[in-house]
């Protein structure tokens, strides 16, 4: 028999349901809110994980009055509950001038550019002041202009000098690269080397400029394990506040920080392949994945208890997704405690895939939170 | 300059938007239901793909009055616009038994089963009349009872006999490993050994019940590639109506036949590495990826133009996705004619996740289109 029974809240679960772990998010926020104040560094955080106008109170006790958002809509979404400073950590999208129009005669608005076309079309249409950062590639090769071309940051300024509105406030980067370092240690070093790579062109544009200029910084994984963020002026992490199974098994977290997990019915369970099949599926958890023990796993697999969810089962993980299905690969011991009608936590690879795919929470003591997609 | 201009539409988009070619998906559905016809099979398409109600009644100048669905949620959305007949081919979740009593109360309901556990649940808690199917697995290993041990249908049928409200239909199935077929000839040899499957279990089943009793396959490449669907009584396939990058690359459909593309603002163009960014991220296709050429595309990639959008730009796909930003290899000759500011189309790698994950359509004419989630 599964342990299902013994949270009440759990009867009541009937389709794949995101549940919220409040304390052990409350906990995760304290954690970097103390970091961040320890280090002298200005707490940012990235509501992109959670989207939550009621989560994002829980900042409010920390200190925080800033954020980062990642899309337009989502500053816009945050800036209607009453946050009135948010940097939009995305380049610039021109396509969506009348909503930045908006939103810079009403909040404190910082945004990202990376080319001269970018920075020219706002010179010359946004009517507003902004804050402007400029986005730099330290060598996650997502985007952002390389760090090992800081001539290239000349033009921009240039751009930026002649547009009374726009104000440079400094260098920005995401060193998504530390996503697959592997080990801590690969972590810190990522981290380190980042910060090298900043300081040619901060220097540069300082001269350019002729203004002292800021750093912003902003990937979970560092900002959990590098010790001393004093090195820059602002973090900007978000994943911290609920991590997942893929931060976990990278080491940026035990599995007793993760705050999220997906419940998810059994429909069908196939001992003599060792599989169980849950109504739980790629429109519910997004189909990213994680490495575990060399298999694509879409996420681990905890059981119901008492307090919410057990500990990872050792060997567990998802499989293989469609649309509404998962598959689950169940060692032998611990299929007898998985029956069809019963219900397995997903903890997934990527928390905030999962969060904006099933856009409202049920917190352990049976609050539904909406998302801004609820 | 990119060709946006031409097409009043593409103006008013500044995010990234669900465009469905109407034209496209009629000439899609008229072709299945003729080919349905003409081999004397029921056409009861899987709504999955649209999960649209507006959609839905596109089918029903075809003769279509019944339909698949994918989850209990999605059946009531379609039983409340005026959908009799539904099957949700999902193993069936027992921990819906309240909204499966409500829905076979009011429509003609089908429901699939694979294990005595699930057959006798519903024979002791379902209060209303409904079929039931027994979903086999032909060699796709997702879920089923295995093909090869057709004793294990006994048990089942002994429940279902004893249980007057549950009417044993027939053998359900989807060869979904015609998805790896490679092949036009691949994917006719897997549906033909399928049926060939199905053959020893249909007449233990048969023999078992008493019954004469049916076959119901489900996949678009069979469906769509297989001349003669006369060896079954009902086709079930879905992503037929809109097909994606993923069918186009396997050579089930034409690229003129895509009838989904997500237009999405081009926000960064990096020539030197040849990537393009766009704001269209993992939320809005959903990191479901195909094979391009050896690579891992999670979608195809085609210009704006006067009439909906080009057809694939040849060696340009989506190489990475993360929450809000496409990456976009784009070969150097084609680079001229995007930039930051523009618009590009992509075909996702997947259509019926891309619309799960966008929730409304723009059709090329300028109407919104809802969907269930919308």
């Amino acid at each position: 028999m599964q342990k299902e029974e013994s949270l009440p809240l759990f009867h009541s679960i009937v389709q794949p349901t995101l549940l919220l772990d409040e304390k052990r998010a409350q906990v995760n926020i304290a954690f970097m809110a103390a970091k961040a104040q320890k280090a002298g560094v200005r707490f940012r955080p990235h509501f992109k994980t959670h989207q939550s106008a009621e989560i994002g109170e829980w900042f409010r006790p920390h200190g925080v009055d800033a954020i980062t958002v990642s899309s337009v809509e989502m500053a816009v979404y945050f800036a209607a509950h009453g946050w009135q400073d948010i940097t939009i950590a995305f380049p610039v999208n021109l396509r969506q001038i009348d909503a930045l129009n908006d939103l810079a005669r009403r909040v404190r608005l910082a945004l990202l550019v990376e080319s001269t076309h970018s920075a020219a079309f706002l010179a010359a249409n946004l009517r507003a002041p902004a804050d402007v950062w400029v986005k730099i590639d330290v060598g996650a090769g997502r985007t952002g202009l390389p760090w090992d071309h800081p001539e290239r940051l000349l033009p921009i300024v240039e751009v930026l000098r002649a547009a009374p509105r726009l104000r440079l406030r400094g260098l920005l980067t995401h060193a998504g690269h530390t996503y697959g370092a592997g080990s801590a240690t690969g972590v810190r070093e990522i981290y380190a080397e980042s910060l090298q790579r900043l300081e040619s062109p901060l220097a540069l544009l300082q001269q350019a400029s002729g203004q002292s200029l800021e750093i912003s910084v902003g990937d979970t994984p560092a900002c959990t394990l590098v010790e001393d963020l004093s090195g820059v002026d602002e973090i900007r992490p978000g994943n911290f506040i609920f991590y997942d199974a893929e931060q976990y098994l990278w080491g940026t977290c035990r599995a007793g920080q993760i705050a999220v997990g997906v419940a998810c019915p059994v429909v069908a369970v196939h001992p003599e392949r060792e599989t169980v099949v849950v109504y739980g599926g790629a429109i519910h958890l997004n189909k990213d994945f994680t490495n575990y023990r060399g298999q694509r796993a879409y996420g681990l697999v905890a059981l119901p208890t008492d307090h919410g969810w057990s500990e990872p089962l050792d060997g567990a993980y998802v499989s293989s997704l469609s649309q509404e299905h998962g598959l689950i690969h169940v060692p032998q011991p611990w299929l007898d405690s998985i029956q069809v009608g019963g219900l397995l936590v997903i903890l997934p690879a990527h928390s905030c895939l999962a969060v904006t795919a099933l856009r409202r929470y049920l917190s352990l003591d049976g609050r539904t939170i909406a998302t801004m997609n609820a």
